[in-house]
This record gives structure tokens, sequence and C-alpha cells, in this order.
């Protein structure tokens, strides 16, 4: 299961608005004969792929599926069907299917004679690469990912509004990992205005990378100027007037969205966290102190400690010199089936 | 030698003005015979304690000592003559000694036909329990550890002023153990108004530690109530009205302070900081965001990022739900003699 989850995470930022699912197919004496991830939309799902690398090894073997294999026919046909034709014996899946399009599939293999077991290391792949489909399928939102870099002491920029690099390399190299795995990548105004950022993914030599992830600037006054670069021909950008985070959310889930890299200051920060429409915090803190200059985050309109909002610390990394902090804010979400699938 | 530095820090804060040093001995056969540190002044030196453990079975062993054994007769008799009386033959030290006062431990040792070893794992002794007694030797001054506990996004208190508790229980905790192993514990008039701490050592139960360090309140304007807790019977405790931090360090300084705790509020961190008096810092970061509030560190008359106060992360922990940083601030120290030693 831990290769399946690998598998997913592999193809992170790719697949929307399908689920990142991993598929490992063993064949019936236990050894690896094929394994697959999502392709991008229209292309086949994780299973269709890992089945058709063991071919004929998969016969009274075993398929081991981050998510339950679909049973409904998209753009692609259902892969209970395909698991049935290739003669697998028995299906393992970690997190049971939660939209009433594609949920039967489990079903559909018992009812066939297979062995499923569901629910194996579920907490693992839910927090792992199918947490922003996971959102999507419960919100009917992107998922939004915050990341900030600021001083030890909380400051983003610099009094004078020098922010270039609050960071070292291997932070920003890793920024630009996390945007890769992202379907958009989200400033305000105030950000595209102050640092003029480009907000493609470049590989670690400063090429740009195939795919790019949408870039979206929140500019309701119409401030962006022509020439600011996120308009350039790198990659293509939405300019939004958006009244608020939940607007600009619904138009980009139309737009196949499912998740969102937050890269604005402190005021656009302040905005989603006020809405409670952040899902993943990464914190890039470097050794220094500055004593002034701009928050990580504007103004929450909290004015007592025990009114602070509280989130709970993923991990704690060392990037270069610089400490990366990843956190999920706490709070209760709705989790359940909705009648929203995939294609 | 790594026990040796182990037992060293286990005496910090109980030595001053004399070093924690830490000693080892091993029979001729190479097995442990006996072990100890510094006592409080007056008391003995590290290798005479392990020295008296280990009796008959030192003579032909090795000594494994953190700090070259002294030479000088101050309090106590030199270690120098200990270690010959007991018939040691081979002595292994980490720092060699740099005060001019108690040098020429390791000449006597050689010229008496004894292997000395000088600069073993050296750096490791010097950032462990023996960093504070160097920083006086080489600065004149006591040697200063600014502790925090902030938010994520780098504020101490609400807008309220509210700041109990910005971290959890451990991480409270580890600051009663931090105080420990100091001389003193210092506030300015600023914290001793909003928040009346008590600043003693106390243990997991709530009672006082038997050893206090002194506890140092700066204020200039004389506004400390009488009532303050911080003027309690549980501990001594100084009131001054020194007009800087470097005047401050002098007066503790005459007190045999040599490690002091700066537990202030952001305006005495900023003071310390643009002095260039902070020689290590422990950073507690709550995963909470405020948006507003007390700044982790007040104005440092720095307005560009390139200017930023820059330190080195030493390490990175999780105290409970919070993460601990210490650090070290970048600057170049210069090193070397001095007339001053031990007693
Ligand atoms: N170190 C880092 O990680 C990092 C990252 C980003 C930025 N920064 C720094 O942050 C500073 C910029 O801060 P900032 O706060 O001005 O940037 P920002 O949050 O990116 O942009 C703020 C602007 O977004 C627009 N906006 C659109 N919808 C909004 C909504 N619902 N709520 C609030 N604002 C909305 C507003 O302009 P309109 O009203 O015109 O729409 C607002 O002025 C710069 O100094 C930059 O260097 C640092
Ligand atoms: N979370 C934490 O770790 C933590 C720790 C401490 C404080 N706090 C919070 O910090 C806030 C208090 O902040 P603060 O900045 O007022 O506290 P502070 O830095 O402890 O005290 C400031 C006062 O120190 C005095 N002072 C003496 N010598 C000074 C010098 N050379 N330079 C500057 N000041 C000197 C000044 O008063 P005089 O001019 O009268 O001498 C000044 O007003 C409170 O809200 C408290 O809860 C939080």
């Amino acid at each position: 299961m831990a290769r399946a989850r690998d598998l997913g995470a592999g193809v992170l930022g790719t697949t929307s608005p399908n689920p990142p699912v991993g598929a490992v197919v063993l064949a019936a004496d236990g050894t690896p004969a094929g394994e697959g991830a999502t392709a991008p939309p229209g292309g086949p799902h994780a299973e269709v792929v890992a089945l058709a690398q063991a071919g004929e090894r998969a016969r009274g073997g075993t398929a081991v599926v981050t998510l339950e294999p679909c049973a409904h026919t998209g753009r692609t046909g259902p892969c209970a069907d395909a698991l049935l034709a290739a003669g697998i014996a028995r299906v393992v899946v970690a997190v049971p299917e939660p939209t009433e399009l594609a949920v039967g599939g489990a079903e559909r293999l018992r009812a066939a004679g297979v062995d499923v077991e569901l629910g194996v290391e579920q907490a693992e792949a839910e927090d792992g690469a199918l947490a922003a489909w996971l959102t999507g399928v419960r919100h009917r939102r992107p998922h939004v990912v915050w990341k900030v870099a600021g001083t030890l002491d909380g400051r983003v920029a610099a009094a004078d509004g020098s922010s270039r690099w609050v960071t070292g390399a291997e932070a920003r190299a890793a920024v630009h990992r996390l945007r890769a795995t992202c379907d958009a990548v989200l400033v305000g105004s105030g950000t595209a205005l102050a640092d003029d950022p480009q907000l493609t993914v470049r590989g670690p030599d400063g090429t740009d990378a195939d795919r790019q992830p949408l870039r979206v600037v929140l500019d309701r006054r119409g401030r962006l100027p022509a020439t600011a670069r996120v308009l350039d021909a790198a990659a293509p950008t939405l300019v939004s007037a958006a009244p608020g985070p939940r607007e600009l959310l619904a138009q980009l889930w139309e737009r196949d969205v499912r998740r969102v890299l937050l890269e604005g200051g402190p005021t656009l920060a302040a905005a989603f966290l006020r809405d409670g429409l952040v899902d993943e915090a990464v914190v890039h803190l470097a050794p220094k102190l500055l004593g002034s200059g701009a928050p990580l985050v504007g103004d929450l309109g909290i004015s007592a400690i025990v009114d602070a909002l509280t989130l709970t610390v993923v991990d704690v990394t060392r990037l270069g010199g610089d400490v990366a902090i990843r956190l999920r804010p706490n709070r209760h979400t709705g989790a359940g089936r909705t009648a929203h699938g995939r294609s």
C-alpha cells in the first residue's frame, strides 16, 4: 500500500478533476507484476495502467489500490470491470469511494466472487495525495494549501518592502516542487505589484517545467499592469475580480482546479484564514530577525490568545538553513458521500 | 568524552563562576573507575571527584576531561597535581584551558611523564555546557540565552495583551528546565507589569526547586510595584536601573552570574539583539495564528531584508504540539586567552 500511495503522490497535480490514485498488481504468487497511477483526464485510471503492465500475470493475483475502483462509465470504462476481466482474485483498498456517482465497485467485485478489503491504511491515504480531491468531494471547492516564507519573527518582507530572498535556495526549490503538485497558484494584487513574480514552475536550472499550473491574481480594482510578468506567455493566467475567497474558489472549481497553492501576501492569507478556507499550511521559516515589516498574516479579527486560530503540526523538516513546518488547521469538517464523482 | 560532556551538562547552572566540567577516570585496563563533575564554588573540581571515586584503580589509568586540568591554586588545589598524585598515566582533554591564570596543567603533567592529548572533540565541548563559561572568558560578560515563546506568525501576546498560554505544557516545562541551567533570569519592567511572572524554577508538580537562579527585572523608571510576584520570598531578586544591557551584564558579572536567561518582552529582546549581546536563542513556536499583537522582537532599526540579523539553526525539536528551535546568532567573536580564570 505504501508503494501505491507513492505512485499516487507522483501524479499529484496532473489528474484533476480526477483523483490521483496509485495501484499495484501482484501476481498469484505475490510477486509484483504491474503498477500504475491515474493518467491525465481522459487517460486510463491507475488500475487499468497496472493491469496492462501485469498482463496475464494478473490472473489470480491481487490489486492494491488507494481508492475503491469505480463502477461507473465516465470518460473511461468502470475499473471494477477491468479487474474482473483480468481475473484478479483479491482487491485491497485504502479509501472507500466517497461519491454516489462512482460507488459500487467493491460490491460489483464481491458479487463476482472477488475478495475485497476496504479501509486498509485509510488515514494515511486520506492525508496523502488524495487529500485535495477529498476536500473537493466533501466541500465542493478546491483544496487550499497556504505557503508562506517568513523570518523567525514572522515577517514576510522588510520595512522597505524588500523580500528577496527571505529563505534560501533549498526552500525556494521546494516551493517550485510544491507548485508542480497544484492545479493553480494564487496571489493578491498586492504581491503581484510589490514583487512582480512570474509564478511558474521552474527546475533547478531555471527552465520552465512542461506542465504549468494556472496562475491566478485576485485583483478587484484592476491594478495589475499589462506588463506584469505573471501575464507573460510562460503559462495560462486568470486575473479575477471575485469579491472574496469563496467566490474565487467557485470560479476555479469550474475550471477543474482541485488543489490551489495560496502564495498571496498577508492580506489574502488573512482573508482565506478568516473564511476557514485553508486546508494545509506550509511555513518556511528563515533563521533571521527583522523586527519590522509585513507580517506573516494580516489582521484576523482576533484580540485574545484563547481565540487564536490553532493548527496541528504535521511535520517539521530542515531545508538547507531554513525550517519547514507543515500544518493542518484544526477544525471540524463534515465528511460524507456526495453526488459528485470523477469522470 | 561524550559521557564527560554529559556529566558537565548535568551541573550547568550550579558552578558559576567556575566552568561546568565533566571527568571520567578509566582504570589501566580501560574499564570505567570513576566519574565526576564540578561541585558548586568552593567544592572539588570534576577531576578530583572522579579520582576520589576511582581510588587505587586510577593508578596507571586514563582521565578524560572536558577542560584542561588547572595548574593553579584557587579555592581548591591544582587538579594537575591531584592527577599526578593518583598515578594517572594518560589525560585526554577536549578544551585547552583558555585563561592565563589556570593554564599550565597539560605542561605540568607532561613534564611529569603523563601522556596528554588536547583538543579531542573540542568543538562539541565548546558548544555544550562550557559555552557560557567560554563567553565569559572571551568577553568578560555573562552568556545570554534569549528564550521566547511565540505563535507561528511571530506574536508573543494577543492584541489585548493576553499571553497565557501561548505554548503548551511540555514547552513550559522545558522553560523551567532551561531556567535551572542559568544563574539568572531576566525580564523588563514591561513583562513584569503585564504578566506578573514569578520567574522561579518549578518542577512538574509546581513546587519550587531547591536552587533558584537570581531573578532580575530591568526597571529604569521604578515602575515595579512592591506587590509584584517577582519580589516574593521564593528566590533572590535584583531590580536594576542599569541604563542598558551592557551595564546590566556588568552588574551581573560582579555577582558571579555567567549564564543569563533573557525572558523579557520584545523591547528588551530588541535592545540585547541590537547590542549583539545574545549568544543563543531558544524559540518555542506554537502552531497558532493571531494576526495581531506584540511581536517576537521589537524594532531593530533594520529596513531591508539584506540587513536582517541572521542566525544558524542548531536544532529543531517538537515539544508536545509545539516546535522548539535552538539557534546561534551569526557573528564573529574574537576568541583568545585572557587573564581571567576560575577559582
Ligand atoms: N515571503 C512570502 O512568502 C511572501 C508571499 C507573498 C507576498 N509577500 C509580501 O507581501 C507583501 C504584499 O502584501 P499584500 O498583503 O499587499 O499582498 P496580497 O495579499 O497578495 O494582496 C492584497 C490585495 O489582494 C487584493 N484582494 C483581492 N481579493 C481580496 C480579498 N477578498 N480580501 C483581501 N484582499 C483581496 C486586494 O486588492 P484589491 O482590493 O485591489 O483586489 C489586496 O490589496 C509584499 O511585501 C510581498 O513581498 C511575501
Ligand atoms: N511569550 C513570551 O515569551 C513573552 C515573554 C515576555 C513577555 N511577553 C509579552 O511581552 C509584552 C511585554 O513587552 P515589553 O516589550 O513591554 O516587555 P519588556 O521588554 O520585558 O520590558 C520593556 C521595558 O523594559 C525596560 N527597560 C529597561 N532597560 C531597557 C533597555 N535598555 N532598553 C529597553 N527597555 C528597557 C523599559 O522600561 P523602563 O524604561 O521603565 O526601564 C521597557 O519599557 C507582554 O505582553 C508580555 O506578555 C511574552
